[in-house]
């Protein structure tokens, strides 16, 4: 066993990520736990959702990512406890880990805020497992109703949640609904089906500009998509969202996008929690009280500095957290994390983005839509990955085809 | 309900989608039915069992295929019963549909020729969904490992079977251990690993020319793979292949390639069936006693004319029955189905191929390699897939690397 200082990282998502990198050349062993073997470009999930996108052009695996790093190990398992005083991390597989530095990087889970019937009845939004689930669910709901006499609401779909990610799930849908399975399945009546976006506030995308939440709200009504703000959802049924307004809106197919929850390994640590469940971190993005210990990216907050839980908070932080963690190893006082917003994205399909850069610039249309198209490349891991989701989307793009729509067959 | 013709083609093979293809001026209904939404190119399922190409490089969706086809619809569901008086095929969904002429096109499912222990020990590789299961238990066999003091002979592989599925799996095997496990289990003992080849006959490719499949047996053991040829399996118990001689090869994943027999529709027929149970036909395609039922590739058999079970077949013969339906159509008799030998290939993986072609003319080396390539790329549907795999190859050519490696978590 080596005797050098060991860091454990708790996910490999964009923060897990940028720390391990950010140690490449430091005197310590770091391991990286994440119940995947897979690293998870998650911007891109409701692409696969909505069948533009296969799971290997937006997944990339951990091993290969860190196989050059001499320094860093990977452990696919899932963690089950944290001892913060004797050190140890246990999980699934394998003999607890003694770490002398831990950061907690696992971002968060689907979150159904105690609304009554979201877990059994509506599809969340958060892993590849989830948008493999929304594609197989919606595909196969079509290939059933070519077998019924009356297909009633079983095409309709209801995206819970205005945030980016129903935004862009919402319209993802009504792309590869008009452009698609419209040609694919000619006897079905799928012009009719309706997508609805259901969110509590009074505005789609309420952390970005009133400006740009009324242009993406005004888009997604241009193509089909119902639109219902400021109405909260009360209760989830089979098939069936209901408003606190009254109004029930059935669905074949219901996608829950509303909001999340730190992941379980924030409450694993016994430490204070803010909300939503997230670890509270200091300024320098440490745990009050423990050094030793730093949370990054979407399952922590600094109360005094909360930052939205998107990727560059993660990204940011991932690199703020490897650099103390040196300066501690050198005998330095850790230094406090200033964040730099590099401005926020969502698309709304074909050709139709928004963008609200810093310094106040805002864009929209194809212009915000090309901005949107670079920075996903830009950022998706690998060079394989990137080309292959340029040619998708190249194809996409072109033909208004969507080529990952395969099913296992099902007897039922 | 239309009074037109009406041709149900069974399966959405290399044949059948050559059937439907060669119907579309026709003025006759077709249905084409197939227990999955999707073609499967079938001669890279290795490909995807050793992870160098995703699922989606290698299957289709039928309906995007169909789509502009006007006299063609899609049925997807598996087929439950035949009954060739009432002319009509019952499927596990919907309506039993009703035909005026039928094309048996499923071709083949794994056959473990009464050996002991193939069903339950071994994995086969004839779908997609076989080729997925291979590949996560290759990598969750290396995942458990890092976890297990003593590998034992856990990382191990046979290959059983030496036909062109067997030789490209082994062979791809060998690439994968060497390129990318090896790298990315630094701590495993990988290069130990032994990957094992066992064929009944004296020869691999044994319906290549004898120099050629001398040339693949000296290839694969010079990459590794330890080649038996000339000896049966006698039985395969729970990671242990028994051989006739009486050695036992122990092995954590054991594939089996060693054969395959005609897929259950032709027993629904009730007619007269040859060896593995394929269909027996005449020399115009259409099965005896039944002038408006016809077999094509796999799944039937010329006894006068037998023919190898890959591609060309099924495709030529698939053109010939579509010209056929319209003859019977015209009131004009069919004719004689003649094959014209296009050449065999077999890959080995990086570099090393071997190729057959009509005139006598071998290939081997990277020229042969070259050639199957090719090949391949343009017979694989549609452009957009062509391109990923092309990527995905010249990825794979140039950094040794392989993405396709994602597994879904597990808890044990």
């Amino acid at each position: 066993m080596s005797t050098r200082h060991r860091v454990v990282v708790i996910g490999a998502g964009f923060g897990g990520l940028r720390v391990v990198r950010g140690l490449e050349d430091a005197d310590v062993d770091i391991v990286v736990v994440d119940a995947h073997n897979f690293h998870t470009f998650q911007p891109l999930l409701y692409q696969v959702a909505t069948a533009g996108l296969d799971t290997d052009d937006i997944a990339y695996p951990i091993r290969g990512i860190f196989r050059r790093q001499k320094n860093a190990t990977v452990r696919v398992a899932a963690v089950t406890a944290i001892d913060l005083e004797r050190r140890t991390v246990t999980t699934t597989r394998g003999e607890p880990l003694v770490f002398d530095t831990l950061v907690g990087a696992a971002g968060t889970v689907s979150h159904d805020f105690g609304i009554p019937g979201v877990t059994d009845h509506t599809l969340p939004l958060k892993s590849v497992a989830d948008a493999v689930t929304i594609r197989d669910h919606v595909l196969t709901t079509f290939e059933r109703a070519t077998f019924d006499d009356t297909v009633g609401h079983d095409l309709d779909v209801v995206v819970c949640g205005g945030g980016p990610t129903g935004v862009e799930m919402a319209g993802g849908l009504t792309e590869l609904y008009d452009r698609v399975l419209r040609k694919d399945y000619p006897s079905l009546p799928v012009a009719a089906a309706r997508i609805t976006l259901v969110e509590a506030v009074d505005q789609v995308l309420s952390t970005f500009d009133e400006s740009l939440g009324a242009r993406a709200e005004h888009t997604l009504r241009e193509r089909g998509v119902d639109v219902i703000t400021g109405v909260p959802i009360a209760g989830v049924d089979d098939g069936v969202v209901e408003l606190d307004d009254g109004r029930r809106i059935e669905a074949g197919t219901i996608v829950w996008a509303a909001g999340v929850r730190a992941a379980p390994v924030a409450e694993m640590l016994g430490v204070e929690l803010g909300k939503a469940g997230r670890i509270v971190v200091g300024g320098d993005l440490s745990v009050p009280g423990h050094p030793n210990v730093f949370a990054i990216g979407d399952i922590a907050v600094d109360p005094e500095r909360p930052l939205p839980q998107v990727a560059q908070p993660a990204i940011q932080g991932g690199k703020h957290v490897a650099r103390q963690i040196e300066r501690r190893l050198a005998g330095e006082r850790t230094e406090t994390f200033e964040y730099t917003d590099k401005g926020s994205m969502a698309t709304i399909g074909r050709n139709q983005a928004v963008a609200e850069l810093p310094g106040g610039l805002k864009l929209s249309g194809p212009i915000g839509w090309l901005a949107w198209l670079g920075l996903h490349l830009v950022y998706l891991m690998g060079f394989r990955n990137r080309l292959n989701v340029l040619v998708n989307w190249t194809w996409n793009y072109l033909t208004y085809d969507r080529a990952s729509r395969l099913l296992a067959p099902s007897d039922d």
